[in-house]
């Protein structure tokens, strides 16, 4: 099997997996992708030599889209409100529309992300990356003052996690809303900076008399 | 069995089944409680005539602190954002403490949670509540202006998420941090309200040239 055989045979096997795992609502090895794919051990086995290989193409096709959606967003001449708030949506809209369309074997996929979650990290530190990037242009243009973007990021990733987390889809679908997200973007804009405004005041708690 | 006598029995019962579902990590019935106290079917049934009887009095154990967190901080006289505050991170603290002393159970705990969701939610209805009457001192100050109370209720609920949600605890317990909540109820009090700051425009995503 040359190289290029099985890089052409990968993407048409993860797509069969993916569709077993819809069709079964649980995960499947190796073993019984090459039987429903009518392939030899060892031909599964050139392609994916380790049952990690197969779940990390599953992972990878998982969040391609996403990284498309990112580097788009990056690369446009929005403003960048505009851009934070797209950054969010398009991926947040994708991910709704997969819950939706199956919950059950979204809540599938999020369980194999969780048990498989040192491939899952890769990801989200690349859009950690890419919202570095979009804080840094934030704060050229005079946002988010007075904070480190290391700060920025971990901050901005809390107020927003639930657009983004696969979890809080499961918990929260019905309460999300793009208009919703909207004002949690503009909120962040109009008040996030390293200025102290008194939530974490020194005066102990005692009951008004 | 008195009703004064099951009154007696009833924090005795629910006390030691949690000691049992933490010593043997995994949930308990009515039976192996009632083998465990030395008790007969018949008394234990009288003290808890359903098995979801038991359980909602581990859910009420669970909450009961909370509930006098929300209460004092209510009751205070700090000023708003100083309430605000005290409203998440005292919760908090006691939630990561619990779930740092035994990970293992706190998840357990989560999952008898979202098994019997019914329950739960009598208490983050409470939770509601209870924010709700800050919001509306709140806006009595001038913060959160332009927004209906309910729509501040749920923008804040899912700012603050992180620091709320039990799930969130099991992923991200060693991202948060009361000086960060500290910086999201500032940010929210600096930023939260219903004008429009141009996130969710109009433009489309087009590619930079």
């Amino acid at each position: 099997m040359t190289d290029q055989d099985k890089a052409r045979e990968r993407p048409r096997l993860v797509a069969l997996t993916m569709d077993l795992i819809e069709r079964r609502g649980a995960a499947v090895d190796r073993s019984v992708v090459a039987t429903e794919a009518g392939l030899s051990r060892a031909r599964i086995e050139a392609i994916f030599p380790e049952e990690g290989d197969l779940i990390d193409a599953i992972i990878e096709q998982w969040y391609a889209p996403d990284i498309v959606i990112m580097e788009e967003v990056l690369e446009s001449d929005l403003p960048i409100q505009r851009r934070f708030y797209e950054f969010y949506a398009r991926r947040f809209e994708r991910d709704l529309a997969r819950f939706q369309s199956d919950p059950a074997t979204y809540a599938l996929y999020v369980e194999l992300g969780e048990a498989h979650f040192e491939q899952v990290r890769g990801y989200i530190d690349l859009a950690d990356h890419y919202l570095t990037v979009l804080i840094s242009e934030a704060q050229g243009e005079g946002y988010f003052a007075g904070l480190s973007i290391d700060r920025a990021l971990t901050l901005i990733n809390q107020m927003v996690a639930c657009y983004v987390s696969p979890q809080m889809m499961l918990i929260l679908s019905d309460k999300l809303a793009l208009n919703k997200l909207a004002a949690i973007i503009d909120t962040l804009f109009a008040g996030l900076s390293g200025e102290d405004g008194g939530a974490l005041g020194v005066n102990t708690l005692r009951i008004a008399t």
